[in-house]
This record gives structure tokens, sequence and C-alpha cells, in this order.
């Protein structure tokens, strides 16, 4: 079985250009099949406050109106995409930018209004992934660079998690690949503690709802954690959560970050 | 020989929601292999007044620094880009956008700094353009979305005129291909006047000459003719000027618009 790395960073990465070309100089060191999935870090919200977008909320939920959607599509598959793109190709790897809607990647359903309306917020299942598309792609070594952005296949662009499209991309591919999920982001791991950094080295799900009981995991892991056991649930080979300055050291499972177990 | 239809679109129609919608969906009825090329309008220059970034110019020429660069790199290859590539996913068209970054389509030279400099302009030639990445698209049945940004290779995005670019990709296809190449704006074509609207239906380069002598091609027309003859002497078949509401007869060649003969 052919084996996949998929990466997703987010976060401080994106925002500092000298940790950017780093991640990616290593990221080009990556043998075989590789997919990258990048959010928009703290430039989406910098450019939509210069441009005098607020970001909105409800209920502490951020809502995608119609000019966050357009800022969005800028920052994610416009400024970032292609600095990430142009970065890769001259470290001499063949990246392509992709959105959700170029080459039908990603189809998302519009998130129905209940007690919240997300706005244009797209919910994506492991059915919305082109996987015939992006097994094209990878067989004539073209290396993938997915934006947080699907679409609706009407016309309009829908605002997806990175977190999520990593996960859902790692599960439509663990069909026909062994597929190593990463998620990078600037701690070196799941914590123990923030303060002393201390990295929780292997968790399963028992453990998981243990040390959410306890408040030990924070609020902004959830997502992640749900999103990492979601994929091995569905087939995805290992998860690993990690800092992006050590992104080889996880490739290769070299004792850093988080290893998510699936048992 | 298979045939190839490369449409250039920029101004009017991209800033005008309706306008690009009706566009699309007779895009979408092109029959063959297509490509499209676009510019940004005028949402580049409203989003860097909302930015706080002013034109930068010098002897009337447009300059881009570094911060217009981000600008259009957000505007042209996010936000009008994805606008183009999810409309034509919603007429049923497998569409892809592509910078020149992805799949390292155009690579192109930084202009070199002599009286001017131009900051981050790309001067792309033939030898530039990926040829086998657009067939293989082409073959896939995918439609290329282009937008005016190529690439130096070296980690840098750069601003290329959209004009120039769909010149450069008719000659490099037309070695393979029967390129028909047509230019949309917001004229019916080449115009004798612009009160009366009276388009000039064909031109050849002896003609061009003695109308530009003349004083009757006006300013913003000339890069464009001197693309189209270029384009005409390198090979490609037939090139067309004309409105964007008429597309379909420019491509059918049903007596609209500007023909430019190559003689």
């Amino acid at each position: 079985m052919t084996e996949l790395t998929i990466i997703k960073i987010g976060g401080k990465v994106i925002d500092d250009a000298e940790a950017l070309s780093q991640f990616l100089s290593d990221f080009a060191k990556i043998e075989g099949d590789k997919i990258l999935v990048h959010g928009g870090g703290k430039i989406a919200s910098k450019t939509g406050e210069k441009l005098g977008i607020a970001p909105k909320m409800a209920d502490g939920r951020r809502i995608t109106d119609s000019e966050t959607l357009d800022l969005v599509t800028m920052v994610y598959g416009g400024l970032v995409n292609k600095k990430i793109v142009s970065g890769l190709q001259s470290y001499g790897v063949n990246a392509l930018g992709l959105s959700g809607a170029d080459g039908n990647l990603l189809r998302a359903t519009k998130r129905p209004v209940k007690e919240i309306d997300y706005g244009y917020a797209g919910d994506v299942e492991v059915e919305g992934v082109n996987i015939t598309f992006l097994e094209k792609l990878l067989k004539a070594n073209i290396t993938p660079v997915i934006c947080s952005l699907t679409h609706d296949g009407e016309g309009s662009m829908l605002n997806t998690n990175a977190d999520t499209i990593a996960s859902i991309v790692g599960r439509a591919m663990a069909e026909g690949c062994k597929v190593d999920l990463i998620y990078c982001f600037e701690q070196k791991g799941v914590l123990w503690d923030l303060e002393n950094e201390e990295v929780i080295s292997e968790m399963d799900k028992v453990y998981y709802h243990e040390l959410k009981n306890q408040g030990i995991i924070n609020e902004g892991m959830i997502p992640k954690l749900d999103n990492a056991f979601d994929a091995l649930k569905a087939g995805v080979y290992t998860v690993k959560i990690g800092h992006f300055d050590q992104v080889l050291e996880l490739v290769h499972g070299l004792g850093h970050g988080t290893l998510i177990k699936n048992r």
C-alpha cells in the first residue's frame, strides 16, 4: 500500500516568514506522496481589521458572513496559499495550490441554521472528497497544498476548519493509502501543563476522556483531538500532534509530539 | 490537431457579479478544450484603497512593491480566481484555479531595473510555460483558470499582465493545438471611434500601424494589440477582440468583434 503523509499547519508558522520558510524546507525533505493542508493564521484577522471587517461572533462561535467569506477567500486561497506554493517550488517541490472548488476537490454543505446561523460555513464529509483527482495529482508527482476553503457546488465558496479538512482528506485517502496524519502547531504536542510544556507522549480515547474530564486538555485542543480520533477510527494509520519545528522527527516517529492511538 | 479556445477577461465583467455569472454560463457552453485567463478588475484597487495601499507609479507606469504584490496575490489569486472557479463548477465545468506558481505553470523573470524599477513585475516567455502540465489537465477534462500572477522559481510571486499571459500561453500551446485566442472586454471590439462604438471588423499589422499613426487606436489598446499580433506571428490560429457579452458569437465567428489577421 502506498504511504501518504498529510501535514496540517496553522497559526504561528504561517504568520512568521522565517519559520514558514524553515518549515517548507523541512517539508520538501519528506519522501513519497505528501499533502499539505493550511489555515490562515492571524493574517486573516489582521487584514480584516484593516479592511474594517470585524470578526462576527454568536454565542462565542465564529460566524462567516459574506464579507468575511471574501476575506478568507483572499487570505487563505490567495495570499497564504501562494506564499506556500511559491516557497515549495523554490525548494524543488512541484506544489499545486487548491481550494475545495478547484478540480471539485472538496464539496461541502452550508451548515444548516439551527440555534446559530454560521453563515458561509461548510461541513464536509468523506463523500465530498474528490479522491480520483488527488490520486492523479500524486501520481503525477504533484504535491497538493490545500487551504481551508470548500465549495457548495452551487457557485459559493465556504469556510471550513483546516483541522477538519486534514482529517477528512486523510479518511478519504485511507481506503487506498497508508495515511500518516500530522497536526503541526506551536506546541510540542498535547501538553500536561502549559507552563512546563511537558508533552503527553501517547493518548488513546479512554485516556483522552479522562484528561478532558480532569480539565487537563484545554478547549482549543478538543476539536483537533476529536478530528484525530475520527481519522483513526476511519482507517488513518497514524495521527501525531507536534511542533512545526519538529516536522521531520514527527514524520520519522523519533520520540517527539503526541501519538494518538486507536484503542 | 486539437482545437483549444483561450479566453481572456478583465475589467468590468470581473467587477459586476451579474455580468460575470452570465459570462461564466456562456463560457460553460464552449465545446472542447478551453482555458480562461483573468485579470483583477477594479477590486484590487478598491481593496488596496481600503487597506491603505496607494497605487505606486513611476513615469506613468504601475509599480509592484511588496505590499502591492501581497494585494494582487490576495485579490487575483484568491478572491477573483475562486469566484470564477466556484462559479464555473456550478455550471458543470471542472475548473481549476492556477497562478503561475501552481504546478510551476508560469516561470517568469523579475523585470530588470533600468530607468524604472517595476518591483515585483514578472516577464514571461514561451519557454516559461509548463505545456506538459496544461496538456495533462486538458486531457483530464479540467479547465484551467489562470490568474495574472507568475513566479520566479525562487520563492517569490510576480505580477504579470493578464493580456500577456493569455498571449504567451496561446503561443506555447500553438505547437500542439489549433489555438483560438479571444480577448473579451467591455467594448464590442477595436473601435473606430468611442462615441458611435463602430467596430473595426478586421485588422492586419499594416492597417494597425496606419491607425496607430492616425491616433485612432487609443493607448489602452496598444499592448493588447501587440500581444495579439505576437500571438499570430508565433502560430496562434486566430485572435479576436470583442465584448464579454458576445463571447459565444466570438467563438463561433458570427460577425462580431475585431478579427486580428496575420498578413
